[in-house]
């Protein structure tokens, strides 16, 4: 499957935290740079993520802000 | 100001690319890592965005998606 | 690819409308049920975007709304 | 109400799980095509959402991917 | 209708700039404060938004960050 | 840090509910205007919000609906 979103971000699964109707799946994408998800426990569960998986962190375009200092 | 967005990914400007009403920007945020965002020209002309100018990409952790090949 | 979004919505796009940084695609997932999305204009070319073409819909559980009448 | 987002499916509620912040609801929005949605929890009440209960799914289109196999 | 996100803040529109693809409209919730928001064209044409017109900025609940100085 | 979202709505906590994976906060912007906000616990410990603290609501223009009665 091929998704229209702009950003498809390799990495490992670093973390997972399950919660009572969401996980947050902490991901690394480069040494030292992590992304967080917040996803539904059960697309988690689908996925089989786990400490050490090779995942993808899927972002729309238009959920990215940016910021200067 | 510190914001409650789990994600502030540090990063570069590569590209910025001027819609009608938005605006597409390209931040490299670890060596040939990119993350594409799409904000109001308006916030890009605020923010003085331009190549090589040093950003956070900011995603809160609800908006990012978990995928597996 | 297999992703965490709750929502993969398959079925046809009726309709491609090109603007000059986004795209509106509409897609008929059930016999007179549609859905729209707005996507970057390189994403819709991307993925080769036309009437006919067999897609997903993919949508986050947490951007879904409920209303009543 | 008549709310901008393009997409509003008319459904009925298959079911309704309860969080500590957040409630998962499914509705069917067509024979065999389910939608989940994520919403907090007081709004699931205050809508008074339960299985067999009609409602509309809304998304923006903003808020919706296009993937291809 | 009634809808799930816990944000529909009353205001009145300031201004309507119209876009290829998208349209922002500018909403003023209280004395002095302003929501901007970006739809579709075709929403804010079914919608026929004009400066004066009452409406409801509506916001989902994990749409919204809190940041702080 | 100055964001690129459009909409930063400054205001006072009324209050924070904690829940496993997010904590939903609750911000007086104006005069009994309020907005909710669901972040994930961590981030809301990391910003020491409790009730009374002046902060701002942040929106994206692109998730912000306009609805009509």
């Amino acid at each position: 499957m091929q998704v229209s979103a702009r950003n498809a971000l390799k990495g490992t699964v670093k973390k997972v935290e399950v919660g009572s109707v969401n996980t947050e799946v902490t991901v690394e994408i480069a040494n030292g740079v992590e992304v967080t998800a917040i996803i539904t426990k059960s697309s988690a569960e689908n996925l089989k993520l786990a400490e050490g998986k090779e995942v993808y962190a899927i972002v729309k375009a238009t959920d990215v802000m940016i910021a200067i200092d």
